[in-house]
């Protein structure tokens, strides 16, 4: 295709017009689509629906009625299961809780009321967290519920720019973690390089307690191909940075988003130090849809296998979000993408300035894409220019249709862009 | 029967030979027996195993797929439910979780790092929190993770020592907040009168931000008769201190401990400020117990009609523990205690300096005792004479024996005491 950044202000006038009579027509159609949040869609759920099914026993392996109270950090067989999915000892997980997320705001919580275990609080200090960008937008909102400041670093396709981040923790104490999702990033779908973790998991930082996020959340959703994060425990360990790491994992998007399972992993002492303020708050998650992963899914292998059919429910959904880019903007110089290794979303970016306009588009003509900017801290996306595409939820055919009114207000916004020049 | 404190040494000391032969025979049986936790037993669980059941459909009535994301503060028909059972509008209720002492933990969470809205974060200041004892136990450790200094207000049978409550609060304004167990209270079993409520709601704060929790654990625990915990959200609001009150409530003493809901109940602008926070924690608690509750109960007259099943089961046990103590220790002078008007637990004050010797033989016994103190904070009863007894766990013959050993274990001690004097 050629590249519309050369295009004469009469060929772009023309393009204009033609794009915008299809955009009036789909807006005429009056859809009502969205594409904004990485939710399964009722296909991929379908594959769980056996998790609603009867629980013929209430006995835990070791006994346990898990009716009722007790077990607080899991049952040993939901450890097993994730122990041996993860590779991650069962001593260094607690299971429980329905959301990842959760366990990331009450570490947050526990870090800033308590401090880690020999250090302050930090709600009493200066507290900066490096924010690889594009990232996940919750991670940016339950960091500002803490009142700490995010510091953007760039994300590159192998993990975040870590000259910069090795610069930034060095030097300035009040630098005390970092945000990472290792696995399919959301939302460039990227996989942080076993050199990059190892750099996290041993540079010098001039917090003493500084703190790696790391978000698995993607650990085993595979589309195309099987990739493994590197193992960011082991690495700080070997490092002599055991406490440095915490490790959160879900199966929100294995099974039902609605009612699965949250864990957090960590060295052995960082897990003793959460377990006991859990042990204050809870006497014990619910054991119930513990028991009942771990019957659905049968083991690891269960879960490999379950996964598999996911991807190829999603597989249809991400060939066709990659290949209609392709087709419309490859060359153009309006939108520059990397295709994802797996995961979730499709990350874009617009030609500066544009992505907005493109967001306040879609959504004149009903379709709903992620805000734009939310990939950034404050949402403030500084070149205004990334879009994230979330395909899992719609079915085929709305994805079609959605994917064809997005290409129409790409291309519009930039042609009105071109034409600022 | 015959006050024990009147008899001369010899008396006391043959007393003494026999009930230390039979509690050796006791001990010599190897018996191991828990009345330590206020944990339902296997018959009152297994009256809610339905809901270890299929769920045939899981949308909710709003239309919500309740296995996807979504409806942080719950799902409509839950809160509802709760709405009716508890009399408290459905727009001031958070339902999720399945443990209201994560929302109390949570609630001093957002206090201590947030502070309520307009007011300073609770951990730049002193803190200090009213606790009437005996109290729960669960309230004390849960106080002192936050590192709050917790003061002991003596519990009366219609409620705390109000007159104190009032000079305390008024006095000193970092007396920031008050424990409450509203309907048969953990361990006494008594019910605040609605004139304390009052006062409670009413009364003149130097703190501006002074809180009460009120922890409705037993809501509907009925045992002989219903009973009705003062409506601390009306009363606080016409007080014009509607911000003052949180109240806490679960299932877990109604279905499964290890598999219930939770919810948190306040004035709407708390409510908001709590959901504000809870969504950057959570996009959604488990939605598929939510549901499961409501098509198990089918409404809050379902919820009475089971909790007078299980008060059938539990009022055995309670007549058991009130008659043993009644034919063994009435008009002795050892043991004092009010008989509960409902709920979990069965309250007793030992001579004074007596009850971890108690708690203490038992277990040598095989017999394993709430601990002595619990019911205070740190575990430190000034006296050294509560012991709480929870007799809702063991099954029946379970807990006659239990009860011989434990009385032989008072007359014991006690008879020591007095050889002391």
């Amino acid at each position: 295709m050629s590249d519309w950044t050369t295009y004469s202000k009469e060929e772009l006038l023309e393009l204009k017009a033609e794009t915008q009579k299809r955009y009036d027509e789909y807006k005429a159609k009056g859809l009502k689509l969205d594409l904004s949040r990485g939710k399964p869609g009722s296909d991929v759920l379908d594959l769980s629906n056996g998790l609603l099914g009867a629980l013929d026993t209430y006995k835990s392996e070791n006994g346990t009625d898990i009716r009722n109270y007790g077990v607080p950090t899991g049952l040993p067989e939901a450890k097993k299961l994730f122990s041996d999915l993860l590779g991650i000892p069962a001593a260094n997980l607690i299971v429980g809780g329905n959301s990842s997320l959760t366990h990331m705001y009450n570490v947050f919580a526990f870090l800033h009321l308590f401090g880690p275990k020999g250090f302050a609080p930090w709600s009493k200090q200066k507290v900066k967290i490096l924010c690889p960008c594009p990232g996940y937008d919750r991670h940016f909102t339950l960091t500002d519920d803490f009142g700490a400041e995010m510091v953007v670093v760039p994300l590159k396709e192998d993990g975040p720019d870590m000259d910069l981040v090795e610069k930034l923790a060095a030097e300035d104490e009040s630098v005390k973690g970092i945000w990472i999702i290792p696995l399919y990033s959301n939302p460039t779908g990227g996989i942080i390089s076993s050199e990059k973790a190892k750099r996290l998991a041993s540079m010098k930082t001039a917090a003493k307690d500084f703190r790696i996020f790391w978000d698995n959340a993607y650990g085993v959703h595979h589309i195309w191909e099987k990739n493994t994060a590197p193992d960011i425990l082991k690495l700080t360990a070997e490092a002599g940075n055991a406490d440095r790491a915490y490790y959160f994992f879900s199966t929100s998007k294995i099974n039902f988003p609605g009612g699965g399972i949250g864990l957090v992993a960590a060295s052995e002492e960082n897990v003793a130090e959460l377990a006991a303020h859990y042990a204050k708050a809870t006497i014990g998650f619910d054991k119930i849809i513990q028991l009942k992963t771990v019957k659905f899914f049968g083991n690891a292998d269960g879960i490999v296998a379950h996964m598999e059919r996911i991807a190829e429910l999603l597989r249809p959904r991400f060939d066709h979000v990659l290949g209609t880019l392709h087709k419309e903007f490859s060359g153009t110089g309006l939108l520059t993408w990397t295709p994802p290794k797996g995961g979730y979303f499709v990350s874009v970016d617009t030609l500066p300035g544009c992505a907005k306009a493109v967001v306040a588009l879609a959504k004149d003509a009903g379709v709903v894409l992620t805000g734009a900017g939310a990939t950034y801290p404050h949402k403030a996306d500084p070149n205004d220019s990334n879009i994230r595409i979330a395909p899992t939820y719609p079915d085929l055919d709305e994805l079609e249709e959605t994917m064809e009114l997005l290409v129409l207000c790409i291309k519009l916004v930039s042609i009105d862009k071109l034409l600022e020049v």
